[in-house]
């Protein structure tokens, strides 16, 4: 199933290098933050390298950018890849980069073998993917697929006041097509770095992603007794004791379970060296591939975080914060990431992504896939984030197959 | 060893009650910070009731309040006693003012019994034991023991601004005698509330403190690598929950060897629900009777906090931050406390305090030894704190019999 398409993985990676020139970090990475005027720079830069090709662009009401490739027959449902350009204050030059651009060389490989598809084929560039400058994350996912209300995300304001639709017009890429549209795609596949260290540290080539983990989040109020830390310890009740006791037991039930536990966010009070602390707050993060599982996980911590607080004499109270469902992705769009993976003989993991993408949100409404590229360290959000080109070339050659696969070559 | 001084539990309660009218607190306790107008009205009020008795009064340059009645040896060093009058910003009316006015009772039974000791007795104020307003805590004390500088004491700040020496002046109790006159005391005795929870817990009347614990504070800062919290279990090295494990094994270390280990302060860094923490700063006190157990203590904790990094893929960097000596009381005034108790009946518990006190200080100088009263719940530093008139009684007798019994009876 390996296709003859000519990726050129050379052009890719010389690709990344130039977008990464728009919009610099101070330490080699990007910061291009979205609606900056450096996310309207590489909006530009795309828009240039996709007019060469010939493909017609179309922006949408919150500047989701679609560049499209006719197919063969106009009646077929398009088969759309692609991520989002803008990043972290302090991000790298692939987290979402990578997925844009290799969608980029799709087209341009396509163009140099002048394949024509069943299917017409679908390049995005979704807007505010990061969440840093306008909360929340993948806004423009999320309007498209109808998750969010549109005048809504219109409305936000960054933390210095400036409002979401007006920067949009600002920067020039307020468009006028409806987001919606977009949930008639017939399949939906994104390339993106793993942020994590898994497809490193068992020497991958690509992750086949499978779902979005379900998640649930809550926060937990430990409560003792203060005390003067020149008391003995037989009588104490300390709030922090019991919540590190509460900590470990978490992270042993993730392990055991096969989820993610993470507790990320403390609070100690009277947060004094010299008293017992009379109570601790805690954030908890859980998270599992499987909605059943992660259940049973959050079911064994609230059993746990009781019985801890019951032997230590002290009171915890459980919050709930936000919750996330499982998403599993599209069986027969993995199933063919798969088998792309393996024709090229790439060493592949499938995995859930813990990770909120765009495809998480587009997966609610069209048959969606996801491919993991390895990242040096598992490490993301940070300038120091790398990836090798071979690594690239690698997801970008089972993004290229698995489209094709599935557009059909006329 | 009981005397017949007619100590008068009533009169000493309804003392206390008096001066809690002075600086009262919003909740029922008292506000009677150091060097304000109310610690000035508070020591007029001692002044009068000690001047009705026609004992001689004595101002240092610190502010310390010295009472004197003569004994019929003038050439023995004086015995004294006493504690403080000045309370926390949201104090309790027992704290300190237990002890001056216990200490003002024994004078007026002796007064009333028509009673001369051999030695010359002396009833002290000691000025700013809590350190509230400034610090460092147990000023007067310190001073007059040689441990702080008279002219650095002096110079101190409050967050206001307000200088010591000048606050002193303010409310009229600078004095001209020298502070370091006290360190010729042939005895100090200070009754002082537990602020723990032991005695009352175990049914006991009066506390005999037999020395205050050493102490060694230290900080550690573990530090292991930030990761997303979508990222599995596997790979990471989250410094929070390592250092939740240290923070359990310092309790269980504290338990074993009888000593205290208080974990105060938690700083987690990104401190982000979904981030696994890549770094942890903690602050640690031990305190323990004896300094060779204490070395022990914190020899097993670097050794533990070591093992528990190791095992975890973190590091964990260890600075030492303070340390107290050991400060054992004098043997036979401890001893003359026991006997004191003993005979009146009274149950008592022997027990060093992890607490400081202006009897620590003075113990560095002059044979020293504390006598506890039981506090409800351990409460202290708080409005709420309080005590009954039978634990008030009882201590106040100890500290009487123990007083004559070291000065003589003439």
């Amino acid at each position: 199933m390996a296709s003859n398409l000519p990726v050129d993985g050379e052009r890719l990676w010389s690709s990344i290098m130039e977008l990464a020139k728009i919009g610099p970090g101070i330490a080699g990475g990007s910061n291009r933050q979205t609606l900056t005027d450096a996310d309207g720079e590489g909006r530009h830069l795309l828009r240039r390298w996709c007019e060469e090709l010939g493909l017609a662009m179309s922006v949408d009401r919150v500047g989701n950018m679609v560049f499209t490739r006719p197919g063969a027959d106009a009646t077929l449902p398009p088969v759309a890849f692609g991520s989002h350009l803008d990043t972290q204050p302090t991000g790298g030059r692939f987290d979402g980069v990578l997925g844009v651009l290799a969608g980029l060389e799709v087209m341009r490989a396509l163009a140099d073998a002048g394949t024509v598809t069943r299917a017409p084929l679908m390049l995005i560039n979704w807007t505010n993917e990061e969440g840093a400058r306008f909360s929340p994350p993948m806004m423009g996912s999320g309007v498209a697929m109808g998750l969010f209300e549109e005048a809504e995300v219109l409305a936000k304001t960054d933390p210095a006041g400036a409002v979401f639709g007006a920067e949009l017009r600002r920067i020039g890429w307020a468009g006028e097509a409806d987001p919606a549209a977009l949930q008639q795609l017939g399949a939906y596949f994104e390339l993106h770095i793993e942020q994590g260290p898994l497809l490193e540290t068992e020497g991958a080539d690509v992750g086949i992603v499978t779902g979005a983990s379900a998640q649930a989040w809550f926060e937990v109020t430990v409560t003792g007794a203060e005390a003067h830390a020149g008391n003995g310890m037989g009588l104490r009740r300390d709030a922090l004791v019991a919540a590190s006791q509460m900590i470990v037991a978490i992270e042993g039930i993730a392990h055991e379970l096969g989820g993610n536990g993470t507790v990320g966010r403390v609070s100690v009070s009277p947060d004094s060296r010299n008293v017992v602390p009379g109570r601790v707050w805690f954030t908890v993060d859980l998270r599992h591939a499987r909605a059943t599982a992660l259940a049973e996980m959050e079911r064994q911590v609230r059993v746990r975080i009781g019985a801890i607080a019951g032997a230590r004499r002290v009171s915890a109270g459980i919050v709930p914060f936000w919750s996330f469902p499982e998403t599993p992705f599209d069986a027969t769009l993995v199933g063919r990431l798969g088998e792309a993976a393996k024709a090229r003989g790439y060493r592949f993991l499938e995995m859930p992504t813990g990770i909120g993408h765009d495809a998480v949100y587009v997966a609610r409404r069209v048959p969606t896939a996801m491919i993991f590229c390895p990242c040096h360290g598992g490490l993301s959000h940070n300038e120091a984030e790398s990836i090798t080109p071979a690594w690239a070339e690698a997801g970008c050659k089972v993004l290229a197959d698995a489209v094709l696969a599935t557009a059909g070559v006329a």
